[in-house]
């Protein structure tokens, strides 16, 4: 369709081992009957969005650059990189999981058609875009005046820390422990916990973290500094009260994982577990759902054979929970916009700035839960 | 009931860091109405009964000693061990998974009468004696004719090896990889994958071992040794050709899983599998189910989120697939007690031999898939 001036951000690895990120002209389709186009005004930068943005370069080498006659960001990758990413070669990727914006047009269905006008938050990747063709089925409208900012990160994190919620509950687990607690999954899934009487052992690294957990209202022994001596010891004590024999590790890398399973261990010995050569007979579970330190996870054997590692990730706990429980969860989102799932972003740029050098190694590096906010249509 | 020299065994971790290892009387009771006396005359040593045995010592110091009045094998323990240990300082614990014998006594039900000069399978511990009382319901008679040798080892290994099949079907997996594969164990998991066809992956150390598996009827190219070069290769080939995605690991430490799971990503990708940065969606899982290296378990970044690994353990796992099940492998494995699950002995060695030094270093460090025998009634 007729839309001037709309545009879309491309991530391409090219063949001679460089990262762009291009700004190009995007040729708006016609929506289908069931469709409605979005005019973008508000999408996040999640760090999981960093995976396909920046993740395979060295961001020191960050340039600008003219590439194919459009504007361009351009870096080396470390060809030691290009192995990992040699999937990628050649293709040039969308980004962006969620955002939100208004609708602009609409297809001939009724759906699509009453949403005309509306804002409504999004999830289905390719966002960082002026314009977003979208089923009307899969937008989610916001309360009327509801602004776009409100509604531009209530996919990936809500719906994360409520998936945490639902695995725990589906594998028989009582209470959780939670790594890198006080980023902005981490701030969500605090206030969740708290509001439905969930025990949460949250670990962060430094005293102003520790802050952001109390300050929400989590008891100052749920909140354990991992950098501080006693870190272990105080996690056996607050494992042990709170029965917590599941953990959500945003670390992956190092010996995070195993510093909890052993404390679960220790826990148990506390909480009365009887001895075994294979270990108490508690369950105790570890999911890395993130890779914050790429190294390699070190398990120790301390703990018997009651126990798993794994990934964990939300399409398929999506695809798993069902439609009904993922609208639920959804609806849910959207009424705790401004509670539970509030997002504060550090500043507002557009799309031209997603390419600019400087503007770039900052979102990169934002500091636990800070978050940058792009919108397209500036 | 009076029963002439009767003897236990009995294994003890004492205050002063010693591990004592004694034969002693046993005042056999009277079997209430719903048990028996079974005249134990077939009690293998398992790798999984030497972690009561011998674990905690260092099989360098034994010796002979008189303890408490008792014959006994006494050896130092590592104070780095004593930690690990500290549950069981004091504790005289009885040892012996498995084993076989004749019932001698009963008591008055019919369903015990019914077992008298019987020579029966059984499981439940405190094996390593002249005489064990059981519940009549929980011993699982012989053939007539059938020699207890055959019934010795009728429990840990072959359920172990129907348990592997079932957590394969369970978790929506359609072929194994199997790492110690020339064990007692990984013999009656390789027939028992043929009889059954599935697809199995077995790793070993030595053309030796190769040679039990490729003898039993494994193809070549799915047994692989992983102390030759090109070892991954090969694995990444044969996870490819079978389809593999379940690992059952008895090595724990080292890289072992890793490399398994490393593999099953690039045999995906091999399949056909889509590129994500978060790796293929292709479930990728091993369970450790042995320690034989106790030092760390240590995985990489390189196979995404969809993967898991934990332990594995025969008891819970036949709790969870319930008595009937259960109840059909155990007579499976009577039925097949000549053939799957059959096992050979290197040696038939006495309750008092247990206890000679150079008898107990020998049991301790059996080669791959040899086992010794205990017949207390000699």
């Amino acid at each position: 369709m007729s839309i001037d001036n709309a545009k879309q951000l491309f991530t391409t690895v090219t063949d001679d081992g460089k990262l762009v990120l291009s700004v190009e002209p995007y040729d708006v389709p016609e929506p289908a009957d069931h469709e409605v186009v979005v005019q973008m005004e508000a999408v996040p930068i999640n760090p999981s969005d960093l995976g396909l943005l920046t993740a395979p370069a060295d961001m020191n080498t960050v340039r600008s650059e003219e590439v194919d006659g459009h504007p361009a960001l351009v870096a080396d990758i470390d060809p030691s990189m290009m192995r990992i990413f040699a999937g990628r070669k050649g293709k040039k990727l969308a980004a962006g999981n969620e955002g939100a914006g208004k609708v602009v047009a609409a297809g001939a269905s009724d759906a699509a058609q009453a949403l005309l006008g509306k804002t409504v938050t999004i999830v289905g990747g390719e966002m960082y875009r002026t314009h977003r063709v979208m089923p009307a089925m899969m937008c989610v409208p916001l309360p009327e005046g509801a602004p776009a900012k409100e509604g531009a990160s209530l996919f990936v994190n809500p719906m994360t820390a409520q998936g945490f919620v639902n695995t725990m509950r589906a594998e028989g687990h009582e209470a959780l422990v939670h790594t890198a607690a006080a980023s902005n999954l981490g701030q969500m899934l605090a206030k969740l916990c708290l509001k439905e009487n969930i025990p949460l052992v949250a670990i962060v690294r430094s005293d102003a973290q520790k802050k952001i957990l109390t300050d929400i209202g989590l008891p100052e022994g749920h909140v354990l500094d991992s950098s501080k001596d006693d870190f272990m010891p105080k996690l056996v004590d607050a494992l042990a009260e709170t029965g917590a024999t599941l953990g959500f590790d945003a670390i992956g890398g190092g010996k995070m994982a195993n510093y909890i399973l052993t404390a679960m261990e220790q826990a148990a010995a506390k909480r009365g577990a009887e001895f075994s050569v294979y270990g108490s007979t508690v369950n105790k579970q570890v999911y890395i759902y993130g890779r914050l330190d790429t190294g390699d996870t070190i398990l120790g054997a301390g703990y018997g054979l009651y126990w798993g590692v794994g990934g964990w990730l939300l399409t398929p706990h999506l695809e798993e929970v069902g439609m009904e429980r993922m609208m639920e969860m959804r609806m849910f989102t959207v009424a705790e916009r401004n509670g539970i799932f509030h997002s504060d972003y550090s500043s507002e740029i557009s799309l031209m700035d997603m390419i600019d050098p400087d503007i770039a190694k900052a979102y990169e590096k934002k500091a636990t839960g800070e978050k940058v906010l792009v919108n397209p249509s500036l």
